[in-house]
């Protein structure tokens, strides 16, 4: 197996969740400011052309982050992320999906049609008109996750999982492009502070400092 | 357990999801358009306020189609309808999330914010001004898919997965409110007749009549 990597928060989640489950895996990297990931050779091994995605031993690709994080779950169960039993599979996969579809989502697409313009509007149908609502529902429905979460240590309970390292490696990103965390979210707040400490969270970081790139 | 059921596409979905298994569930009726689904009872249950849901024997609930359905899945491994291996899942979930993202949430958002503005209005926070791009951004995948898939039977290969309900689903409803399938995609044409054709598309129609309710 190997990771194809490259800066941006999708191929940290996949990093962090790695460093969670103590797994390593080799990697290569692919230069996205530079489009690489829009060009032929890239679309021949995913067809999304979006980054991360994972070479299989068979020779196969996948992608999409969820995907990929499933997939190595599977092959590699100890440390779970996702879950020891089909329901706490089902619960974490449940969150995963709400903190995705209405949030993280949202707040990559409301920064790919407004801040991120210049560089996506060539690589998507950007919808720059969407942008600001984009940005609310998603600060709407992070007010709603803070009040349903309350002061449990992680999104789906005691136990971390996936969707917090979704979520963490979205809203840290976001931090330095036009979308700071409200620090109204005092249960978010604390959350975050609890996933940023994790060893993870600075593990996953990426050698080409992505972040000064991103705001540079 | 039991399925918390409605009219509507994603309860269809798991509908179909149940009879391609061959398996069958009691099931909980709930009218949603009197808006029973965004009510306290229902939103204990799911805090989402979306349909379906599943009770599972512990009395917990899952909502989200796509979580259900694995967690079916999970319980029922015959009649596999997302893989049998890590790896024929991780091809499966793949499709699925690209379907998903790029087609089935954009023509979902795209009625939302127009044809079913009225409905939604108060139920969510819509986005008129993004109504035709979305539905743009969906046709244009749907060439992208149908330029992938070619003529093989199904949307990963030879054999119908979860995808493949889940798109069908959302075409056979979109017929009827605005964004009909453009017939210049014959290989996506063709594998809508074969969906079509499948028991599992009849068994799983709404006794309700959910298409004229919607159009009416």
């Amino acid at each position: 197996m190997k990771l194809i990597d490259s800066f941006g928060p999708n191929p940290r989640v996949v990093r962090m969740f790695i460093a969670e489950k103590d797994i390593t895996l080799p990697s290569e990297q692919v230069d996205i400011l530079a489009g690489d990931n829009r060009k032929e050779g890239y679309l021949k091994r995913n067809p999304g052309g979006q980054m991360p995605a994972l070479e299989l031993d068979d020779g196969s690709f996948i992608a999409e982050t969820a995907v990929i994080c499933e997939y190595l779950e599977e092959k590699y169960p100890d440390h779970t992320r996702i879950g020891k039993t089909a329901e706490e599979r089902a619960h974490a996969r449940l969150w995963q999906r709400r903190v995705e579809l209405n949030i993280t989502e949202n707040m990559y697409n409301g920064f790919r049609y407004a801040e991120g313009y210049e560089m996506f509007k060539d690589r998507l149908h950007c919808i720059p008109a969407a942008a600001a609502d984009l940005k609310a529902v998603a600060q709407e429905k992070l007010k709603w996750l803070d009040s349903l979460m309350g002061n449990q240590p992680f999104i789906c309970g005691n136990e971390p999982r996936f969707v917090d390292i979704t979520l963490y490696c979205c809203l840290d990103f976001m931090q330095g492009v036009g979308q700071a965390l409200n620090p109204d979210l005092k249960n978010i707040g604390a959350w975050f502070a609890r996933m940023a400490a994790r060893p993870s969270a600075a593990a996953s970081l990426h050698p080409a400092s992505e972040q000064v790139k991103m705001r540079g």
